[in-house]
């Protein structure tokens, strides 16, 4: 076990690169050597970022998987959009550089559903083959030697998590599943859009992509994989005026009758030994995970229905905490390094 | 037809108070002759709310019906808490003054229920036996001549134009229905409460009285009206970090195929001749909807489930414009007056 | 007096065309016949702003001087940046159109001003010389026959009501003036860029413009007319996270003891037969003007210094309520029409 | 050097309390072993802040002096409301417990100024006496072995160090120093007040205590003992619709001409080896310090007048970051321990 790993972030100029570079400079085994931007190069990330000032100036070079190798970079988080990312994980991987991608360009283990959900051809099965989805509480044995790891979208974590302990006992009907999910805006990425201007979405709440949100064929492979059979989801993303957090209310219907307090009891015996998952018996809300890599989860029964409550903090447990909780378990570091 | 019509409001220290008296000065054929306040009598309503200062600075009395009979006033808008309405509905009503009451005492059909989801019994079973629900689209011709006009709630509007007509033309399971409503937080009154304190819920997204809202019951009436049978809904309030706006996502299974066309030339046809309800082909945010009478709708077709998405601003089409409303069709004025 | 005034809106897919568009249809005496927009020509202004939905859906169409007179546009409202202005003012002109013009092309007196401030040259210094700058409580009989009023801008209203009882009456050292100005950031404009991206400039206060921003010079032109000779001011603007409102906190040091009490006294007596402007001896605040064509004002004396408190909705009384309000000086209509 | 110290944490159930145990399990050398709390005494922190959940799960006690020393504490944070500190910190001093206090009590030196401002007598001038204002860029040295520590405001370090290299080199006018200060809502405190009720504060800017602030005698106090002469400044404090953040610009007549180039050089030199002070050749905003115990400082030179920009998280570096800062000096760890 090496004591401090050697790092490049790519794509240093959106919000989960700054996330990275708020985390990384507090990790005891992390050193941030590399940050990578098409636009900002020659810059230092605290131009691009003020906050960072003082707590990491390094200056943004081009991409270049040469020049990151010869840095020393062990380890690569990948903060590309989507599509970007595949064109610099390929070159990493064939340097020994090992990478935990934010995109999500290798979450989908089919390229024919990639390429019908993202409007393009995936190019790289050759990777995707051995990626690793990232999401501890299920793979975490994989993701110890995984060279390739696609950390999980900030939606599908909260639905993944939410529905697991009744899916994994088939305790509800799978067909009758809703995930009405709702975003702060940052989860809408740093470009600035007509959609995410401040005067157009604050004090606004709206949907948007009902239905056909690529989130979707992530949480319905993840669910299918835990219930051992094909699901599919109604899932119902919104845009709420806050910068961060996201917070899913989850509909299923009981397979059979069963109280609130026997479904905590299931959760909390499913979750108990994770220190990122807290088992709640009050209502969350988004700010109680805000700035944390925790995920929250409460269940209610209503009827024959369980309501489940899911949040978590887009950024950190939905992007870039948990890049660094799979960083911490590729490495052997205490899982929660840098994290609490 | 009297073209100016002598206005009370009672309980003019709360958000509807404050609403109305935006909206009460512009009509033309309201004026404003008393306010009522327990807490602030004897203060110009402007000195209680300041962005009323020199549109309405009426001095605010304690209620006492025979003075509101002395001054002439033959409307009174009800803006008291629930159960604090019923013993000021009754010596209004008694005294020939016609009343809108925006609390929720007579909207509930049934002492019964009303005992049960407010925690006390229902002490006026006769005015509540003519009392009129105030929503315009369904009640239109009783609400002409009502002399008590119980307007409707906030939440419940956005569910029962939002499935009115899907319901009326037998087009969902009934036992279906989910609706996920998100709600600013001037929704929740002007009392001060540690959940609503400015650094508690800004930048929160959160849930509350998940299945045991007392909206349900107002809800699960009139849509069992429309269907024409009993009907139970799943109903989770969310407090969303936003002066105004109600946004409810409804999830119904529908019994057969249909598009998204067809349900949307339902909806049109169904709606066509309300000056307030608004049938989009557009996504909608609550934003669309601020500050005015209108309620947007829009159908989405996913699998065999409907989507609708309705919206509204809680303070105006959610309570003190459906009012003003309500006001006009009692007096035979235009139904736009004031409210456009 | 023509009963119905036929109106234009220029430039319609903005902020200031969009409240614009709000208050025109229900003004007793305007008609907006047309819109023009080079973006959204073709489309419904309701599709751009869907608030306007049944309010207003008017088709864009290009700017053509010659089709809006063939339409009887009597008064056009110029929504158009500065700059883009001058082009549609002068054939407009030409054709016997009156135009309020909101952009600052017609405020500065100066072309050569102008040129230093706004990077151009001014190409129409013909009608420029009979602009009137639109402030009522300075210009209203200059108003009432003006074929072009220059709109006043937002920041320098605050400023110019704030300090003229002061200055007209040399109350205090015009060397002395500070004005900390306080804005929120629908007044930066609808086209998105990075500093007003929600995740940026949500939760943050910032300042920009410090000592350079461009309504440095209408504010001193305007303050050097009521003092009677020159005066220069520090303005420093920042960016509040918030959609609408201005607050300016204006310093400036007395030339002689006095009361609050007195200059309350002399502030009221200065603005009391105005109907759009509150003077209050409470501390105002953005949102008691939120959607009001009402600048509020209180001042205060601690030691030697007078400080003034102004605020005022930016995109109502710092545009189109203030422009609405020339247009009923300009026709003889009653001032307060369409704004109350 | 003991390598870890057990803390206590006064009054638990307020802001700056909940930020410290954010802080504090992280810290490498403390531990937090007691928490007391009048109103929560018997739950758990984490019930009255859900965020600290699994963070934080110590259970609230009574404030006992003796149950304290018993415990072990060796440090204790004063989180108390004004006034009620002192009553705290006397009984722990005498037990040779440390004191750094968050409260006002023991910031003015003069016991007849506390009086005077806070409207009761001071009880403790015997330690008052020896207290030491916790400023470390002022007073690192006696901080150290400080036993008593009284914790800084909020807005006065955005003063103190916005001006200290100025007036510290005499190079301006201390009669003409304006503080126009912007605060965000949560340093108004956790108890619910309608002025900070959610919809009363959103979407408005506002101003309150003009002239009369608390904050002003203790700015005066300081800056007094930098010129080495007395000070009197007008300081105008604000509200601005968002959790965190304060924003001070400083305005001050230059007694001689100089550029910024030489005031920013100045400023770099001043403060080139504090950890937490950022001086920025760019204008800050809030949100660049948000969460960090960074203050960042910018000097603008316009005409004859300098205008400082100061800007911190007033619940961080205004509070519970600095008061680990004076903790890290006074056990002599590594300044920024815990902090970065």
């Amino acid at each position: 076990m090496n004591s401090t790993i050697r790092c490049a972030v790519l794509g240093g100029s959106g919000y989960t690169a700054l996330e990275l570079l708020k985390i990384l400079p507090r990790h005891p085994h992390a050193e941030v050597v590399a940050i990578t931007s098409r636009t900002e190069a020659g810059q230092a990330i605290s131009r691009v970022h003020p906050s960072l000032l003082n707590r990491c100036d390094v200056v943004c070079m081009p991409f270049d998987a040469d020049a990151l190798a010869a840095a020393g970079v062990q380890v690569a988080f990948g903060c590309l959009p989507h599509g970007a990312s595949i064109a610099a994980v390929e070159p990493l991987l064939a340097r020994d550089i090992r990478v935990i991608d934010l995109s999500a360009d290798y979450r989908l283990r089919d390229p024919a559903q990639y390429h019908r959900w993202y409007d393009h051809p995936h190019t790289d099965s050759a990777n995707l083959a051995h990626a690793v989805y990232g999401l501890p509480e299920l793979n975490r044995e994989q993701i110890r030697n995984a060279r390739l790891v696609a950390n999980p979208g900030c939606y599908p974590q909260t639905a993944i998590l939410g529905l697991a302990p009744l899916l994994a006992n088939k305790l509800i009907d799978a067909a009758s599943i809703i995930i009405d999910s709702k975003s702060g805006v940052s989860g809408a990425g740093r470009t600035p859009k007509l959609g995410t201007h401040y005067p157009e979405c604050n004090e606004n709440f709206s949907a948007y992509g009902i239905g056909k949100h690529r989130h979707t064929p992530e949480i319905e492979q993840l669910l299918s994989q835990i219930a051992g059979g094909p699901i599919h989801v109604l899932f119902t993303p919104h845009l709420v005026p806050m910068d961060r957090g996201i917070f899913s209310t989850i509909y299923a219907n009981l397979n059979a009758s069963a109280t609130e307090a026997e479904l905590l009891a299931l959760y909390r015996s499913h979750y108990g030994r994770e220190p990122f998952v807290r088992v709640r018996d009050t209502l969350p809300g988004t700010k109680d995970t805000a700035h944390t890599n925790y995920l929250d989860l409460c269940i209610k029964v209503v009827g024959q229905r369980a309501v489940i409550l899911a949040c978590e903090d887009n950024l950190v447990r939905g992007a870039s905490g948990v890049a660094v909780q799979n960083f911490n378990i590729m490495h052997g570091f205490a899982e929660t390094a840098g994290l609490v």
